[in-house]
């Protein structure tokens, strides 16, 4: 980082179904609490980053930056950043850059989506904006279709069977019942998980992350210090469409970022000890975990199996939820939680953590490290 | 600036109904173009920032820094930024700070908006996302009821006329005449707006910025050098909904931002040659140029009776276009070639030029002060 940046503070609603929240009260109680969380002044924040990818078009609430900035005393300067569903881990980076540059000294990022009034359908669909519009929507794809490929052909290129895949989501459900701000509580057995609904064969309902409301806050500083600092923060693309790739089973982004991440925290990979994972799907935690260097290639279920490191101690996307833009801010307040001794979940003597966060397909990559010098 | 930007080139497609493009081709020529007249290799591009408003409700395709950084041989880290109709200026802003950083030597910034394919209705209420859903669209106003509001006052407070405010159209319209990329190449007479049809009272169509498709794109550099500069890269907030002002006939954002702007480019109003501004109804120009300084209160339309400085030489949003995403950076891509001597309408002389962009009811303003030392 080309300046210490530390983690004042961070906050998130509760994630799930929130018929009592519209968008913006998702969005003012996050950022409350996050102020409350730093110990600073409202008027100590010089600008605001919101991430949101729906709020146009499913809430009929675009220009959030002006709307953050509208909440606050002195209306600082603020912007919206959207990368699909990385969009809260890109608008931390945005924020970083904001910080590196000396034009602000304390940030403001929050992430918010509000999706569960609209019908599945719409949700799904407005998902696929993410994807190609010409190449993967066109042709009839759904997320749920598109990783169903891919954990077709993880399972055809490594033997996964479908009975291990179901080790993915009974983590993480269980990593979240002892999580206040969960989605869901409730510990799902592998062999429930293996038999729920049929989505996208070979992906059953208990393999995808559900639609959530939630908001998510976290203030970062140059100017104001706490024992929890950003190590690396970086962004990775690559092509929009599947069809473009010559792999479904890695994502070059996750590699790409993760190398570039290590360098820039200068930390080794074993260090790491804690890590908030974009499992949207089941399959995906798997892979990324691969491409992140914690596993040889069609090992990743090992992770499950044995488990070696904290992986979502917070629940992850499938159990703690995942309100689109909030995502990639919540895993960085769970990060800090985690390297504060405050998390429900605590990992015990956790000093570095990394927070993965994925939009598209993989076409973006926003990859965070967090360490402690308490 | 924290650094020396350099504008090492941009270009813009022409604006207007093209039914022969949709919005990936429209980045794909401008990205293009701004790559070949920089005289530089895609490769050299390290970040992008991407300014679109409605691709995902309109055209049904977001991520769309990912599809920007697809369409490069390298796939550099990418975003996007959303600030309504100052989206543009909010994302040279973003590509500032990316720089100043040192986090990116070379920055890409595209600006894209596919607009025509919709229904007027559709465009409209989309455009209504820009303001307060709650206490702004529910109550039935749209942008053109909106501005309409805000002219009715300003003729009430300043006296103005029918006839004056037609002056302003009248004269953006005259200076389309000569730009090949102008959706609008026609000389409109005062007197024909003024009879033109009411859209909102006192409001004619005539007084209205179009629906436009369009994109721009301009190449930023610390690393290599051009003759022209930006000295200054601000954004200002305020209240998003028109509800919460104290004044409809005053715009806090275009005034917070001309002063830092001119203090942080440390020039004077006077040195300033030529002007794009944010004209997106004839009575915001007036507004806006009081705020900025360069007429009293009440005295903007003498900056159209007799004009004193070149403002909107391009056309500006009524008659080059506005096609929103690209429009803020479509204007540094005009300030650069005035400063450049290869504007159509060339302003004698130019050294210093300003780009004034507006999201929603001026709820964000981005400024932008470029100079040449040629």
């Amino acid at each position: 980082m080309q300046e210490t940046i530390s983690v004042l503070g961070g906050s998130q609603t509760k994630f799930g179904e929130l018929w009592g929240y519209d968008l913006k009260e998702l969005i003012d109680e996050a950022v409350a609490d996050a102020i409350r969380s730093a110990g600073i002044m409202p008027t100590d924040i010089d600008a605001i980053v919101v991430a949101n990818m729906m709020g146009s078009d499913v809430n009929g609430q675009g220009h959030l930056g002006a709307y953050a900035s509208s909440i606050l005393p002195h209306h600082p300067p603020a912007l919206r950043v959207e990368a699909a569903c990385a969009s809260g881990g890109v608008a931390i980076h945005t924020a970083c850059a904001l910080l590196e540059s000396n034009r602000a000294g304390t940030v403001l990022v929050v992430g918010a989506e509000k999706l569960t009034d609209a019908s599945n359908e719409d949700i799904t669909k407005a998902i696929m904006s993410a994807g190609d519009n010409e190449r993967d929507s066109a042709s009839g794809l759904t997320f749920p279709g598109i990783f169903g490929l891919v954990a077709n052909r993880y399972m055809y290129e490594h033997g996964l069977t479908r009975d291990q895949l179901s080790l993915v989501s009974a983590l993480h459900h269980k990593n979240a019942v002892t999580n206040p701000y969960a989605q869901f509580h409730k510990e799902i057995a592998p062999e429930v998980i293996s038999t729920s609904a049929l989505v996208a064969d070979p992906l059953r309902l208990l393999d995808c992350s559900p639609i959530s409301d939630g908001a998510a806050a976290v203030i970062l500083s140059t100017t104001k210090s706490s024992p929890v600092q950003l190590l690396a923060s970086h962004v990775a693309n690559d092509h929009i469409s599947l069809a473009d790739r010559t792999s479904v089973t890695s994502f070059m982004t996750t590699r790409n970022a993760m190398e570039r991440a290590l360098e820039e925290a200068n930390v080794k990979r074993e260090d790491i000890d804690v890590i908030e994972l974009h499992d949207c799907f089941s399959i995906a935690a798997l892979i990324h975990m691969e491409d992140m260097g914690f596993a040889e290639a069609g090992r990743g279920i090992e992770l499950y199996q044995e488990p070696r490191l904290a992986v979502n101690p917070s629940g992850g996307l499938k159990a703690c939820g995942h309100p689109i833009g909030a995502t990639g801010v919540k895993q960085i307040v769970d990060c800090w939680k985690q390297l504060t001794k405050k998390a429900p979940n605590q990992t015990k003597d956790a000093t570095v953590a990394l927070a993965h966060n994925i939009g598209g397909v993989a076409a973006t990559c926003a990859l965070h490290i967090l360490a402690t010098n308490a």
